[in-house]
Parts: C-alpha cells; sequence; structure tokens
C-alpha cells in the first residue's frame, strides 16, 4: 500500500507544493477526504527544466527501449493492485467494474504503443536516392521520418481517470513517440494520480530512462495550466475536456510567442439518426440500445449520444422513456459536474419548445442525477443553436423531424461532432445522403451502432470537426495519436553514420520504408 | 495571346472588381503596366459561396478524374507558351531562364499530384476488422481514411509567382486532396496570375468538374486577405510569405469562431556550418558554393542561406567576399522588397558589432542590390537576437566563431529554420554534435550543400519550427503537402456500399492498406 501524501512530483522529486489548498470529494458519501496543495511558477520552471534535460537523452533512446519502458508502465500500474481502483472509485464514484475495464484500456494502450515503438514503422520513413548525373542539376540524396518535437503537457480529464488522465492516451503517445511529458493533474482525482505516478516513477527507475521525462504537477485553479501552456519548454499540448477549457489553452498556445499546437478532445453531442422505416420496425431495439449507451458512465463520455434524431414513433418515445426512467442512476464525478448539469437540465425544461419526457427530481447537492429524455420537434431544433451545446451528463433530445428531408437538413446544419450514427437498414437511400454529410461533420460515422465505447485499433478516429476537437486530423485514441507529438524532419546528402537507424541504407530496424516512392523492406 | 483585362474570376466568371486600383511594375524598367482592381467582401463571399457548393461534387470525384483534371492544368499552362514566361519576367525580374525551370517545376508538381490521386493510396487507409465474438464485447469493424476537409485560401508568394503562386504547390494539393480552391493573386505578379487562372479555367471545363473549384481574387492591402481567411466556409489557408503576413493570417484564424489551419511558410536564415577542419581544407570550394547559393533568385528563395557559422578564415572570407563582389546583380521583385532590404542593409552596416566586408552602393529606387557579406564574432551574435532575423535579399552574415564549442553554442541558440547546413567531412565529431542539435531546430538538414534548391519528391520536408513554418510537422514541397488539407475520418460497421472505394472489401483501387495491423494489397 503506498501513502497518499498529497505531494506533487517533478523528476521523479516528491515535494509538498505551497500553493492554495484542496481535497478530493467521495461522491459515494459526499466527503472530502485527502489533501492536496497547487504547484506554483517555479514548480513549472522546474518541471520544464528537468524535461527540457530529459528530452536530450530520450529523444535519441531506441524504439526497443522506449517500448520496453512503455511496457514497464504498464506493468507497474498493475503493480499497484486493488488500492488503485478502490482509491480511483472513491474519488470518482465511477465503480469497480468499470474502473477494472478502463485500467486494462489503459494498460493495453501503453502496450499497443510500445509495439509500435518497437516495430518502429511509425516514423513514415521515405527514402529518395541520388541521381548525381541528372540533368540540369543532380538530384540529391533525400531521407525524410518524423522524430520526437520536445516537452508536452497533458491535462489529465476527470471522466476518464485512467485512460485521459495521468498516464492515458496523450502520455503514453507523447513518450512513445520521444518526449518527456509533464502532467497537470485533474483536482477531481489527485490521489489517483499519485498513484499513477508512483507506477510511472518506479518504471522510469527500472528502465535507467532520464527521470525529467515525467513529472506530476497537482493543482486547482487556472493558473497552473495556463503556466504550463505558456513555458517556453514545452511544444505541444494534450487534454480532454469542455469546449470551454479546450478553447481556453488553444487561444493561450496560439497567442504565445512561438505558438505551438493544442490538441484539445473537447465537446460533442454525438447524434443518433434514425431511419424512419428502421424506427418502424425496431423501434424498441433502439430505443433500448439507445437508452444503455445515453446511461454508460452516467453519461460521463465525450461520445455520449446527446440527440436522437428520427420521426415520430410513439413506441420508441414511450420505450426510451421508460428504458431511461428504470435504468438505476449513476453517480457523477464532482460536484462541479453536479451543479452544471443541474443548470443545464433546468434551462432544457424551462425551453418553451421542449418537453422533458420523463422529468424526475434531481435536487440541489445530489450526485445522482436521473436519466432524462426531453423532446422537440425538428423545426423547433433547427431554429435554436443552443439546442446543439452538449449537456454533460445522462441526457438525451429526441429530435422528432417531418420527413426525411428535415432529418437531413438537421444532419446538414450540425457542428463538428466526434461520433454519428446511423440506423438506416430499411432506409439505404436516405443512410447514402446521410453518410455523405455526416463524414463531413465528423471524426467518426457509426453504422448500427452506439457511439460510446471507442476502441483502441489503429483505423480509430477519435477526433472531429472544431468543437469536437481543436486539430481535426489528428485522433486521441488508437496508435494513430502517435504522430501528434512528432514531426517531419529530412536529411540530405547524408552520410549513413549520420542517419538515425530509421533511414540508414541496410534497414537495420527491418522496418517499411517508402523507397523512391514504392513501399518495401528492402536495403538501400 | 490572351489580353491582359485586369479581371478576377469567381467559378469561371470573368468580372471587374470594384475596390481600390493598382498596377503590376516592371522591374526591368520601373514601369507600372496593367491595371488591376482589388476584390471586396461581396466577391469573397461569391467565391467562397461558388467552393462550398462546387465542394459537395468535387470531395467525391475519384482520384484518377482529379488526376486528369491536375495533368490537364498543367498541360494548359504549358499551352499558355511564351505569353506566360514574358508577362511574368516583366512583373518580377526573375529572368526567362528561371522562369522556364519553375513552370517545369509547377506542371512536374501538378503532375506529381496527379500521380498521386491516379495511384489513391496517399489516403492511408486502414482496416480493422470485427471480431464478433470477443468477450467482455465484440469488436467492432473500423476503417479509416483521409477525406477532403473543405474550401482552401491559397495565398501567392512573390518569390515563385509560378511554384508558390496561383497554381502552385498549396493550390496543387489542395484540388488533389478534393478540395476547392481561393486564390488571394499577390499583388506583384496579378498579370501572371491572371493567365494562370484562364489556364485552370479552361482545364475546369475540359474536364467537366464544377466551376466553384477555383476563384481568383486580385486584390492589394490587408482586407482582402482577411475577410477570405475569416469567411466560415474556407477550411484551411495555405500561405508563403513573410512572418509578419503569416503570422497575423494564424492569429485572424486560431480567433475565428472555428479556427482553422494556417500552412504558412514564413522566415528563414538558413544557417549554414562548416567544421575548422573542413574550412581549412575547403575554404574556396565552400566560399564559391556558398556564393552561388546567396546570389541564386538575388537572394529572394526562403532557403537563402543568411548566416555561415565558422572559424576565422582569410582565404575563406576573401573568397566570399570577391565572390559575391563579382558575380552580376540580379533584379529584386518590386519596390517593397527594395526599401525593405534598403533598409535591413543600412540597419546591418550601422550595427556596431558588424562590418560590411564588401560594402557597396544601394541607391534608394534601385532594383539592383549589392550581394552583401557582413560579418562579426560568436560572441556578438550570441549577445543579439536581432541578427538571426531575417534580410530577404542576397545578403550573409559571417559568423567567425572562436572554437568548435561556440559553433556549437550558436546552433543550440537557433530559432526554427526551414534548413541548416553542415560542411564537416574533416570534423565528423563536431558534425554528429550539430546533426544532434539541429534536426531539433529546422525541417531539413544537409550535408555538404547549399539549401537553395528545394528538390520535388516524397522524401522532402519544406517546413520546419516556428518561425519557419506555422505546423512544424508539415511540408509545402513534396507530395506529402497533401495532407495539410485533409482529415482522418473513421467508418465503424459500415456496409460496403456506403463505404469509399479506398475502404470496400475488395479493395478495387488496388492500393497498400493497414489491415489489422499489417500493410497489404489484399482484399478482406
Amino acid at each position: 500500500m503506498i501513502d497518499i501524501t498529497g505531494q506533487s512530483c517533478i523528476a521523479g522529486h516528491w515535494f509538498s507544493p505551497e500553493g492554495s489548498k484542496f481535497q478530493s470529494f467521495n461522491p459515494y458519501n459526499k466527503t472530502s477526504m485527502y489533501q492536496f496543495a497547487s504547484c506554483g511558477a517555479d514548480d513549472i520552471d522546474k518541471a520544464a527544466k528537468a524535461a527540457g534535460k530529459a528530452f536530450q537523452a530520450y529523444r535519441k533512446l531506441d524504439g526497443r527501449t522506449i517500448g520496453v519502458f512503455l511496457n514497464t508502465i504498464a506493468d507497474e500500474i498493475e503493480a499497484l493492485g486493488d488500492q488503485l481502483l478502490e482509491v480511483c472509485d472513491s474519488e470518482t464514484g465511477l465503480g469497480l467494474v468499470r474502473l477494472t475495464g478502463e485500467r486494462g484500456r489503459t494498460c493495453g494502450q501503453l502496450r499497443a504503443f510500445a509495439d509500435l515503438t518497437t516495430k518502429g514503422e511509425w516514423v513514415q520513413a521515405s527514402i529518395d536516392t541520388a541521381l548525381p548525373d541528372r540533368a540540369p542539376v543532380p538530384k540529391p540524396d533525400l531521407r525524410r521520418m518524423m522524430r520526437a518535437i520536445g516537452p508536452v503537457a497533458v491535462f489529465g480529464a476527470s471522466n476518464f481517470p485512467f485512460a485521459f488522465s495521468t498516464l492515458g492516451g496523450d502520455t503514453a503517445s507523447a513518450l512513445a513517440a520521444g518526449n518527456p511529458v509533464i502532467v497537470k493533474g485533474h483536482p477531481a482525482h489527485p490521489a489517483t494520480s499519485e498513484l499513477f505516478a508512483h507506477a510511472i516513477v518506479s518504471a522510469v527507475e527500472k528502465c535507467g530512462v532520464p527521470k525529467g521525462v515525467f513529472s506530476l504537477l497537482q493543482g486547482m485553479g487556472n493558473e497552473l495550466g495556463t503556466g504550463l501552456v505558456k513555458h517556453e519548454v514545452i511544444q505541444a499540448v494534450g487534454f480532454t475536456g469542455s469546449e470551454r477549457g479546450g478553447r481556453a489553452l488553444m487561444d493561450i498556445a496560439a497567442a504565445r510567442p512561438q505558438p505551438i499546437p493544442v490538441f484539445a478532445e473537447m465537446g460533442s453531442i454525438n447524434p443518433l439518426f434514425v431511419g424512419p422505416d428502421t424506427l418502424q420496425a425496431q423501434a424498441e431495439n433502439i430505443a433500448t440500445g439507445l437508452s444503455g449507451s445515453v446511461c454508460m458512465g452516467t453519461g460521463q463520455f465525450c461520445t455520449s449520444p446527446g440527440i436522437v434524431v428520427s420521426v415520430a414513433n410513439e413506441t420508441f418515445e414511450t420505450t426510451l422513456k421508460t428504458k431511461l426512467s428504470e435504468a438505476p442512476r449513476g453517480y457523477l464525478l464532482n460536484p462541479q459536474i453536479a451543479a452544471s448539469l443541474q443548470a443545464g437540465l433546468e434551462n432544457l425544461n424551462n425551453h418553451p419548445q421542449l418537453e422533458w419526457l420523463n422529468r424526475a427530481d434531481f435536487e440541489a447537492g445530489s450526485m445522482t442525477p436521473p436519466n432524462a429524455v426531453f423532446k422537440t420537434s425538428g423545426k423547433n431544433f433547427l431554429a435554436d443553436k443552443t439546442l446543439s451545446e452538449e449537456v454533460f451528463g445522462p441526457v438525451t433530445l429526441y429530435v422528432e423531424c417531418e420527413n426525411e428531408a428535415q432529418i437531413l437538413e438537421v444532419a446538414e446544419n450540425l457542428n463538428g461532432n466526434l461520433t454519428a450514427s446511423v440506423h438506416a437498414d430499411k432506409d439505404m437511400e436516405l443512410a447514402e445522403k446521410l453518410f455523405d454529410v455526416l463524414e463531413q461533420k465528423v471524426g467518426r460515422v457509426i453504422y448500427n451502432g452506439y457511439p460510446t465505447g471507442v476502441e483502441v485499433c489503429p483505423s480509430q478516429q477519435h477526433g472531429g470537426p472544431y468543437p469536437a476537437s481543436s486539430v481535426s486530423t489528428s485522433t486521441s485514441v488508437g496508435v494513430g495519436a502517435i504522430v501528434r507529438f512528432a514531426r517531419f524532419v529530412a536529411y540530405q546528402g547524408t552520410p549513413d553514420d549520420l542517419l538515425p537507424d530509421a533511414l540508414k541504407n541496410d534497414n537495420p530496424l527491418g522496418i517499411y520504408r517508402l523507397v523512391n516512392g514504392e513501399l518495401t523492406t528492402a536495403s538501400i
């Protein structure tokens, strides 16, 4: 068992920050628990300098060594045993079943990136050999690959305390690409972050990688995050959270003397479209599936389906209402989210064109919200842009359209989203039109499915046009996330000895390379 | 022969803008020539709406059809014949030899992108097949590829009136990815832009692609560009020019309600490092090569070598001075660049720690500047950040260091650059240290060469850390430039009929795809 001390950690060194105090909160019994303190400007500077120094050695480690490091981090997370699950459950109310699954996913991510760096192919090596006799000018030898960019600041997310927080996907991908990471721990689960820091510090020691590759700075308020993004050593930012928070970081990063990229995964209402004939045929099934997706994680998923768009159907409406009302209430992560959901539900309830189909109490201070479904017409939805804004929690809005044309109009008027789902087995013409529109609006189009449950694999795309994410082409899930934290460097006319292994003549890594335009594993 | 009318062109429709008038300028005889007028807000809106509409059809064209279109544009450029070369020469003073070469490069780029889209592999298709029986949850079928992002605004560059202007690399790559383009023509070569617009309008007609895929808006001043970047239809920006101009567009784009990426290729001083023993052995050779690189295009290349860093060497200094003074003076592109170079040379000349080794007159109003070399010590260079700023023109600064350690220190203190060159055949230990530093600072490291002459091939990287470019990982030269104007979209559980060809089961395009993690051309 590890003592939760409330300390932060810079490059393996634990210390008690001197900033304002805060405590973690137990949503089950609404009591305060462990005490923490916020890091300040000096701590940011120390962590950044340690990261900058560590980068000089870490960036040059071979992919196998980084792979061993990432695998060891996963092992050390598992070695934290039940303490990690119990501490996190007490800070988040997410439950042991979900957290056990999320731990598996988190370690799985680290191991997937370990496989990726061990294989070494992710650098997209490309070689064009010289043509010294070409007229009018000789063609030089040019070779290009991705290299690490430098220290990365990662902002932990409240809703995925494992998979998108201290040692989640952003940290794993930044480390995999060869960059040190400074994590701003999420203040809603600081003890969980502290345990994770122990895991990686232990892995750093076992693998002998430079200590400055990881620091955890705990803190409340905006100053810590702002200071981190502004620090000249930081070369990129990973963030998962609200549109407001993400945009604030984007604006700060864009205003730096040297602007840096912010990879923010933000708000999304994840519309689900159902064709009229399909709804007729599968009303109960789809209502049941949708209800399960809305309630999952108490609606606190970035892919939670916030609107369902179809025509009128009584069976669907009744089933959806009943299933949501019958589903057990879950716990919200923290009082801020509870208060914000309270306000969101009140707004929707007071909206003159909205009907709360299964109205239920949600008294102030409660951490267990009702699973809510509202209804409005397609016309009203189209008339009010605010209805396209995310309400974070187990809430969905049934947009009842007049016909297929109006369903399409709703699709055409969507903002950027992470996902859109289409159920249209009996409406294939509509499905085709919807896909045409939706693939322009979202990162992932789902057929006959529900958006929650984000598979971690190379073909995953978790990210979409703004405001779903800040850089629409990048993904924060799946091994494709690694390219966010690397950039291409070309080497011209360079002797073999000065080239990275991925570009050397005899292809010592045995990777696929684009040689004079053709993919091959051959030597030069 | 095409009449130069001074009109702009929206979606194939030629019209006379109503904004302020301007004329193109002949640097050879300093006379004004063709008359133009600036487009306004209404013109921007019309071009954007036409682009938005065209996008809906153009984005779905298959790669072969886009390839034919790009090849036809190249053919139509060639069909403009000598008129294009002569008009452009009269507007830029670049000379027919250079412009003939640049035309070849421009058509070569278009044809390279045609090959790319015809082959279809650039979309990075990836497929992970379903595991319906996986426990605890089934694995869905996921497929991912790059898709076009939407209308792109391209800002023509003054220094490459063909290769980086109206139908240059930005336009070619945006069109190749499936996006309409609106070009803001550079006011220093408007007649050249007008001729190019005729070429693409003709190609649009011959190929039957939607007319809104191309518009040319001519104009002076900042309003046109600002309005274009702010327009909600525009989804990305391509720019080649000054740091000041690029940063202004970055700031505007970042402040939009929906921020969009700006791919700006900006300032760079392209340092050239020479090891002490290598300088000793090859002083004359390197001075001669460097002089040629400095004078190329009257120093108006983004890769022009603005500083050379080594130790003291009299032969080198004398040869460099002599070669630069003996080289014929070239013409500058326009009076703005001439005035700015005049001011730049005066600043350098007045700098107390700088010596102008081959001081020569450059009277106000002249379009033919001296080929200048200044000298300072490593210590003075390190003490004054302003000496790292680009002076656009045939100017280089010899930074005379005390020893290898100081040479390295100069490298470590560099800002982001497009390129860095290393001559160190007799200083391999230093070369290794320099490569270690420089690959963190630049997009392309060159061994035993000079930075001018940017080969167009898949392994080229033209772009580097800020301020060399706005998005350090992207390249504006080579077929890799296409990914700037596309984003990944994933399709989950989607029937074959609804999938793009690149992701269909039987691989109708016959392209390499990452199937369950392995590259293959096999069917599913």
